[in-house]
């Protein structure tokens, strides 16, 4: 199965298609910055595309989240240049924990977590001797020059992204650790699903609470809100449905041959008459993603 | 005062310095566009613009929110081509009532609402026999032809924007409305006002409710949401004001000589624990606006 594993807490699912209305590459790039900003702000974990099959642009979108959530210092190393990437430098920084800006090594504390990259495999104290004799590895995390990772085996290879903790402060030194260790926001992680069902499936298979968002929902006020927050707090996962641009949740299942009341899930109308005929995918997303963070 | 007279309901407040961050055209004009969307999303009857010392951008923002507002039909004849207009192209339509789609006059019923513009003056039955022997201006209304509209007086001018009520089917024959009189979304006014302090004096003069977004504010939750709701049902005027890139609302005030703690007002951090170390203009703008819907 190509869209586990999820990580725990908040998830958002978007079509493949929510950059169709604009044929200017510079829009369409700042959209899915506007994505971004909005799993960021409300520490999103998963953002996982579906493949809406009247318009796939799931290699565009997957790029740019990607390239965006990966600290500025990294995106060198992880990103070759290419076209598609032609306007990401207009994009907003996240400014999350996991992207500092502090570069200098004399700034860093024990404690701090970090992410980065592997860019020399495990070696005996090269050139470092105040590293003793253990098998290091050498991590680059946005400081004047990369820092040893003690590590025991192969654990890790050259060009990995790795999440680290600073251990020692002089001579500075890394530990690994798992992004769930982190007490703090991480960022996002991003899985594509060949469909919505597919995707809903999962979800479903791992208990996930599943909130659809649409005109013709449930409309939202603040009793039903505080029920939708227990119903939240109980879950390990929340996972927010969006429709796209061209069809609501209800007619992309339709499409796909799955039926929207065949799936458990609460349908939400987010925004209560609206002003407008319809509301954007990445609109919706700011709009849900606001109103939900208030009972989480 | 230029800061009056308000239209009541809903007012955001909003600095002229928020395209700042961004030297791309292109970008600044789809910010521009994000805002004009929320506003006519959440149904925003006004936007001020106050002038943030820092950064002046209040004539491009002022017509960009302007030439938005306007029916697609209109934009030729209100707005003469500028360079400031190069990329209002790639703005999303509002997609508000007050923007209709339809062109044919058979389609059109009585009863109907438009906005439309005075093409000529009062005059006697120009060339329209059926329509008797009353003084007629005729008014382009984005239908095939311009319509009669009955005048007593000089009350129009060429060129003057109107809204309109089909009163007559065949022939068509329409009648001044105010904006107040009609029971749909009908767009925002743009206020310009010389400084925030010069803004929220007025605004209290007038006894609206203003609330102050911030991340020093009372944090939300839905029992301070239910609180806020009733004020908001309460008051006739509910304005909520946007700090700047650069700067939250105290420190402006601050720059402008008046306190904070001056001013009746609520104070919100609408986004507890955010995930980012800032929330731009633009996403705040969201983020209130669909949190203060679910109540109003």
């Amino acid at each position: 199965m190509t869209i586990s594993p999820f990580n725990n807490g908040s998830t958002i699912i978007i079509p493949s298609s929510f950059t169709s209305e604009s044929k200017d590459q510079r829009i369409k790039t700042y959209k899915v910055g506007q994505i971004a900003r909005a799993a960021a702000v409300f520490r999103v974990n998963n953002i996982i595309i579906y493949r809406d099959s009247q318009f796939d642009d799931t290699k565009f979108i997957n790029l740019l989240l990607a390239y965006v959530e990966t600290p500025q210092y990294l995106r060198k190393r992880l990103f070759p240049l290419k076209e598609q990437l032609r306007y990401a430098g207009t994009l907003p920084p996240l400014r999350t924990p996991h992207h500092p800006i502090e570069s200098r090594s004399s700034h860093i504390n024990v404690g701090e977590y970090r992410v980065g990259v592997v860019v020399s495999q495990p070696k005996k104290k090269i050139s470092e001797k105040k590293v003793g004799s253990d098998k290091y590895a050498w991590v680059d995390i946005g400081i004047d020059s990369p820092v040893p990772l003690k590590v025991l085996q192969q654990e890790v290879s050259i060009g990995e992204r790795v999440n680290v903790r600073i251990s020692l402060r002089r001579p500075l030194q890394v530990k690994l650790v798992e992004k769930d260790e982190i007490p703090l926001y991480w960022g996002y992680s991003i899985i594509i699903a060949n469909s919505l069902s597919e995707a809903l499936k999962e979800l479903s298979k791992q208990g996930a609470l599943i909130i659809v968002t649409g005109r013709q929902g449930q409309v939202l006020n603040t009793s039903v809100l505080t029920n939708i927050g227990s119903m939240i707090r109980q879950s390990s996962l929340t996972a927010i449905v969006f429709g796209s641009p061209k069809q609501g949740v209800e007619s992309i299942l339709a499409n796909e041959g799955t039926q929207l009341s065949h799936i458990q899930c609460e349908t939400l109308n987010i925004i209560p008459e609206q002003g407008t005929a319809t509301v954007r995918t990445e609109e919706a997303i700011w709009a849900t993603l606001s109103v939900l963070n208030l009972v989480r």
